[in-house]
């Protein structure tokens, strides 16, 4: 039998696997040869899941939580979703409008499948969280990248949607805290932008994974300006549960339908356990937990800032949430991959090149992660320091 | 804010809901109210998961396995998987083809991603599995319901893709054994379909997700005569894991760099507990329980086939896999969805009609599920008699 004269279905080529994939495996080889690796790469924290999340977890399986459960998940989680917009956000949601997903990466498929035709248009900052582009392209549509810099802090804002909406464009992505910048979309902002993309009869789509991942600033909604926001969260970030793919997604009433019906087919159901156990993430003792650990990345963001800005990194907008540090270094490098290639090879910091998040700043900007420990982010700097001078 | 006038993308109105789930919930309505009702229309095992393996997770958690793993699994699993086609089905198979999903349902999205662009078709069997046809239309393609009867066992065969086979057809599914109708292809079959499919430069996807649950026949593989089919494979049916969501994907090594990729896209990873938990699946003490639990859904079939055939249903083919008896009602009804309700209000039998499974025999057929005890399925058909009885 061969496969050989079988071509792939054409999205598979325009996917692009990620290039920090490629850092990450070579990081990993030099660390099994026993290089001492700084991990500044990976977008997850450091922390392990809370420990009372893990005790609900293995008391839900110790109780027998093994079976599927309603696609839209159990009702005591989405419930609990509900107390939590309520407690942490003082805004009202009804529970039947919340689904819980496979992560959020759940959510981004969900939301691509029931709002994007073949050659649909969603727009979208550029830079980007790198899987947004290929959700679209999966289901035949077409992310339209507005390149946005320090002006409207990396994010889009109300004027990009008037100049750039089309005859194409369905919807407008928000992600707010933003992967990779950091940067953050006001409140005020939301309103404005919700504003646009309404007059144009389109959707919003707001990513908040990152939400509760502030600094010096309090953490907040879209739903508090727009219920008829498309938002996705997830337990993975603030709530530090990545392994445990759980995640969830608010929508209007009337998208919940055809929303239960897509999850039916494409999921079945998010991962029974973890629904059991991240009814623990909001209990008080969890979130003062959580808590301690937001102020540790405080700490990190607030050392590790003005630490690139002083090598010279142009950071012109404090990031002010998740955990990321998006520095361009044109002055460095027109080839940003390779720079970050040869700063893990010389002096084993792994770092994310600008080339997964766009095009516009492809070659010239670095995401650095502080989900790292403040001792080793001293260390890191000290490398790139040295790295930068023996370049010079 | 308003979404009044945004029209959903065009897959949504072609993807139907399943019948079944309007019955499921008016079962539970009618507990609810204290009704006594027998669940045959869940694919489920009644069975919970097996203790070592719930263990295991336990003891995953508090090992702090609660982080992202590699988009193709954790390598012990993928290695334990390989052990098993070596141990139970003497195959050898390379770890390296074994890609870890979330579900055998993220299986099939990932294939329907990797071979199908918009317009180009996928033949199955009618009946088939609900999610097939739904996976395609979600990638714009289509599904080519070829009707299957008693003279293939309710299998495609080699004479079907010959004769069936266009210009837009890109691949051929089989299900062995098939939901809805516990029928097997056998490994002769298997290969005059990997020819015919060959012949025509096709691409093979045979869904082995019952595997392991077969009836005075020995399970068996697609691989053990086709390396270059699509197997997907899953831990929720024979394993017992439905809620743990994890499955199994086995293809040509050519297609393992794509379809990494897509992983990393649409999930980054399957759950990391149920992924260290299922390592005590392959336990010899765990597949002892579970050829236990096999021998009791030999005898619920044992008990019920003939059961059914009393009562006048049509069961042309002995079912030898699955948990499923695909019966025909003809001589009862040309309206099984509205039979399959007025059973469940009437007697509190839930059922599922054939009405999700396909087209040809949509009207004149019923699903019965035995994943429920001898004691329920017995009082089961005496309902059912009553039921036919009152309606002669
Ligand atoms: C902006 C953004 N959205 C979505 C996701 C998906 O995360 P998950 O599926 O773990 O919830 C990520 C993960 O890094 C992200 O950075
Ligand atoms: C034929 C078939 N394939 C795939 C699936 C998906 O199951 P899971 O995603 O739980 O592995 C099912 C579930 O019922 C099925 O019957």
């Amino acid at each position: 039998m061969s496969l050989s004269d079988f071509q792939w279905a054409s999205r598979v080529a325009d996917i692009a696997p990620f290039h920090v994939m490629a850092l990450l495996g070579r990081a990993r080889e030099l660390q099994a040869e026993g290089r001492d690796i700084i991990h500044m790469e990976i977008g997850e924290p450091d922390f392990s899941s809370p420990p009372q999340v893990i005790e609900a977890g293995r008391q839900a399986l110790a109780d027998g939580h093994t079976g599927y459960t309603p696609a839209m998940g159990i009702p005591e989680l989405r419930e609990a979703i509900a107390g939590h917009y309520q407690k942490a956000y003082g805004v009202k949601v009804d529970p039947a409008r919340i689904l819980v997903t496979p992560g959020a990466s759940g959510a981004l498929l969900l939301l691509a499948a029931l709002l994007v035709n073949p050659g649909d248009q969603v727009m979208m900052a550029d830079p980007t969280y790198p899987c947004n582009r290929n959700f679209m392209r999966l289901f035949e549509g077409q992310s339209q990248l507005v390149p946005v810099g320090a002006d409207s802090h990396f994010q889009l804002n109300a004027d990009h949607i008037e100049q750039h909406w089309n005859a194409k464009t369905r919807a407008a992505m928000l992600a707010t805290p933003s992967n990779p910048t950091g940067t953050l979309v006001s409140l005020d902002q939301l309103t404005e932008i919700s504003q646009a993309v309404n007059a144009k009869k389109g959707a919003l789509i707001c990513d908040e994974i990152y939400q509760g991942l502030t600094y010096g600033v309090e953490a907040q909604t879209a739903l508090a300006v727009n219920d008829d926001a498309f938002v996705i969260n997830s337990f993975s970030k603030y709530f530090g549960m990545t392994g445990w793919r759980l995640g969830w997604l608010v929508a209007p009433e009337c998208a919940m339908p055809e929303l239960e019906k897509l999850a039916q087919n494409v999921f079945l159901s998010a991962t029974t356990p973890s629904q059991y156990a991240a009814l623990a993430a909001f209990q008080p003792d969890t979130i003062a937990l959580l808590e301690e650990r937001r102020a540790e990345f405080a700490r990190r963001r607030d050392y590790l800032l003005p630490a690139l800005r002083e090598l010279g990194m142009s950071i012109p907008v404090t990031p002010e949430g998740a955990f990321y540090i998006y520095a361009g270094i044109d002055h460095l490098t027109d080839d940003s991959f390779g720079w970050c290639q040869d700063l893990l090879e010389e002096e084993g910091v792994a770092t994310t090149p600008g080339l997964d998040f766009g095009i516009a700043g492809a070659r010239t900007t670095v995401r650095f992660a502080y989900a790292a420990s403040i001792d080793k982010l001293e260390e890191a700097v000290e490398r790139i320091g040295r790295f930068i001078q023996k370049r010079a």
